[in-house]
C-alpha cells in the first residue's frame, strides 16, 4: 500500500427520527480513513445494502439492535474491495462483505462480520441480498421456523422486498402455494411475473381482506411477517390450525407505536406457533444456506431484483423510500 | 352379565352460559344405560375428573372443542369399573379411564379414548390427574414446547391447579427455578410447601407485578400460561430474549371477551416463541409420559393433591368453583 486515502465520507445520525425519518436526521461528513492494525483489513466500499431494521437503531430504545449514538455512522452492510490487509485470509483486490461496514466509503474489519465472496458465483451486490443477510433471513425463517410442507399455503408480506421475494421463491421450491402481500399493482405484478408467486394481493385495495381470502382458498399454514399492521390482521383470520407465524420484521411499526398482538384465544385454540427471530441467532446455518441458495441462484431457480441508487449522498433518501415501500427488490447504493 | 342397570343419571347442558356458568345452565336427568355392542365396553363411573377446557364446549363458537348441543351430556373424563365387555382387551372388574366418559354414571367406549389403568401404580383418581391428561398436558407443554434448560426460570400460572402444580414439579426436576402465580395466600403457601415451587406470587396482591419481578431476579425464560389476563401481562414484561411462552389455557378468558395479544414488537425484538397447544395433538408422547411420570410419582418426586367433591349432583358446583379458582389440585367428583 502506498497512498492511504485521505478522506472517508460518511453519513452520520444527526437527530433521532420521530416517526418516519427525514433527510434532516442525517448528515454527510468528512471523516478519517481508519488505520489498519494487525489482523485487520481496510475495505473500500463499492455498494451499500440497505435494510429496514437499521431504523431500529436510530431510536433511543434498546432492542436487539443497540441504539446508535448521535454523530455515529449509520449501521449497515457494504461490499467492496480490500485495499490493505494485515489479515492472513485477505489479500488486496479481494471482494468482501462487511456486515457492519456502515454508510461510508471505507471501513476496517477483522474476522467475524467480514466475509470474502466469490464473484464468479454472483456479482458483488447479490452478496448483500439474495446470497447475503436478506436471503439467509428468508432461508432460516422459512425453513427452520416455518417448516413448510408440500401443498401448504405460505403468505409473505413485503413480497416485493429483498427478504419477501426470497421467501416466496424458496417456499415455491418446497412445493408450497405462495401468496404475496405488497403495496400497489406494480409490485404485485412483479411478485407474480418475475418472482413466480402464485398470487399477490395489494394491501391498498379497498377489498384487500376479501382478495386475500380468495387467494388462500385452503387457508394459511405459514405467515411470514415482514410488515405488521393491517396486512397481518387480514392474514390472521385465515390461519389454519397449527399455522406457523414467523415474525421477521414489522416495518409498519418501526416508525410508530407498537401494536397489540394476536388474540391469545386464537393462539390457544388453533395451536398456533409464533416465532420472532433475527438471522444472526442462526449463523450455524450459514454453510447450508450458502450451498443451497448458491445452487438455486446458479440454476436460475431464485431470481434477484435490485433497486440501485447512485452516490453516498443518496443513501438517506433511498432508505426513506424503502421504509415507505417505494423499492422493488434489494435497495442498493452504488458508491 | 345378568342385571343391566336401569338408570343412568346424567348432567346435561340446559342453557348455554353467558359468562361464568351458573347451576341453571345444567340439568340432572335420568337417561338410559347404553347397550354394549361388539368391540365395546360398559364402564360404571366411580370418579369424574373436571377440567376448565370443558367451558369451551358450552358456548356456540367452534374451536378445537366442538360445541355441545343443548341437552347433551357434559364432556369430561371419568375413571371407573368395567361391568360388561365385548372387547377382547377389557374384562369385567378392570379399572379404566374414559376420555369422553362425560358427567354421568355409565358410558360405553371402545379402543381409542378408553385406557385400562394399573391401580397398583396409583389409585384410580390419579389417572385422571397427574398420570392422566393433566399430567400429560404439563409434560408435553413444558418439555416439548418449553424446552427447559438447567438454571432457567419457569413461571407457571394457576400454580395450585392440576396442570400448574405438575408443570412446576417437572420443571424443578429439570433444574429450573420455578415461580408460581396463584390466587390467594393459601394457594401460594401450598405451591411452595407441598408442590416444592421456589416461590409463588399472589396475583391479587396490590403490588403483584413488583413481587413477581422480585421472584424472578434473572427474568423469565419459560412462561407456562394457564390463565391469561393480568398475570400474563405482568410476566410478559419480565421475559428474557428467546423466552418460550407455552399457551396451555386461558381460564380468565373462557367466560368473557377474548383479549388482544402480546406486543408483536416484543415477539420480534426478543425473538420470542409462542406456542398454543392441546395435549391430544401429542399422543405420540404417551408412552414416554407414562414411563417418566409413573417413575416420578412412584418415587415421590411428583406430588398429587385432589379436591374431591361427592355426588354427581355436585358436579356443576365443583366445576363453577374450579373456574373461579376455588380448587386446590385436581377437581374430582366421587360418584
Amino acid at each position: 500500500m502506498s497512498s492511504h486515502p485521505a478522506v472517508n465520507r460518511q453519513i452520520v445520525l444527526r437527530l433521532r427520527p420521530d416517526g418516519l425519518p427525514t433527510p434532516q436526521n442525517f448528515e454527510l461528513v468528512d471523516g478519517p480513513v481508519p488505520q489498519v492494525r494487525d489482523g485487520q483489513v481496510l475495505l473500500q466500499h463499492r455498494y451499500l445494502g440497505l435494510a429496514p431494521a437499521a431504523r431500529l437503531r436510530m431510536g433511543e430504545a434498546d432492542s436487539y439492535a443497540k441504539p446508535l449514538a448521535l454523530g455515529e455512522v449509520i449501521y449497515g452492510q457494504a461490499v467492496g474491495t480490500v485495499i490493505q490487509s494485515l489479515h492472513p485470509d485477505f489479500q488486496p483486490g479481494d471482494t468482501a462483505v462487511s456486515i457492519r461496514g456502515g454508510w461510508q466509503e471505507y471501513s476496517v474489519g477483522s474476522g467475524p462480520g467480514l466475509n470474502k465472496v466469490n464473484v464468479s458465483i454472483a456479482p458483488p451486490t447479490v452478496w448483500l441480498g439474495a446470497l447475503g443477510t436478506s436471503g439467509m433471513t428468508a432461508y432460516v425463517g422459512l425453513l427452520d421456523l416455518g417448516r413448510p410442507k408440500v401443498g401448504e399455503t405460505v403468505v409473505v408480506s413485503a413480497a416485493g422486498g429483498a427478504v419477501g421475494s426470497a421467501v416466496g421463491q424458496i417456499a415455491r421450491l418446497h412445493g408450497c402455494r405462495v401468496v404475496g402481500i405488497a403495496g400497489g399493482a406494480a409490485k404485485c405484478e412483479f411478485a407474480v411475473s418475475v418472482m413466480q408467486f402464485d398470487a399477490c394481493v395489494d394491501y391498498r385495495a379497498p377489498d384487500f381482506a376479501q382478495r386475500l381470502a380468495q387467494a388462500c382458498p385452503a387457508g394459511i399454514d405459514i405467515c411470514f411477517e415482514n410488515v405488521g399492521g393491517a396486512s397481518r390482521d387480514a392474514a390472521w383470520s385465515l390461519l389454519n390450525p397449527r399455522a406457523r407465524i414467523v415474525v421477521c420484521g414489522l416495518i409498519s411499526e418501526y416508525n410508530g407505536v407498537p401494536q397489540p398482538g394476536p388474540g391469545w384465544f386464537d393462539v390457544l385454540t388453533k395451536r398456533l406457533s409464533l416465532r420472532g427471530f433475527i438471522m444472526s441467532d442462526h449463523l450455524d446455518r450459514r454453510a447450508d444456506f450458502e450451498r443451497d441458495m448458491g445452487a438455486w441462484y446458479g440454476q436460475g431457480m431464485v431470481r434477484v431484483r435490485e433497486d440501485v441508487r447512485h452516490g453516498l449522498e443518496q443513501t438517506p433518501a433511498a432508505f426513506i423510500d424503502m421504509l415507505q415501500g417505494r423499492n422493488l427488490g434489494k435497495t442498493i447504493v452504488q458508491l
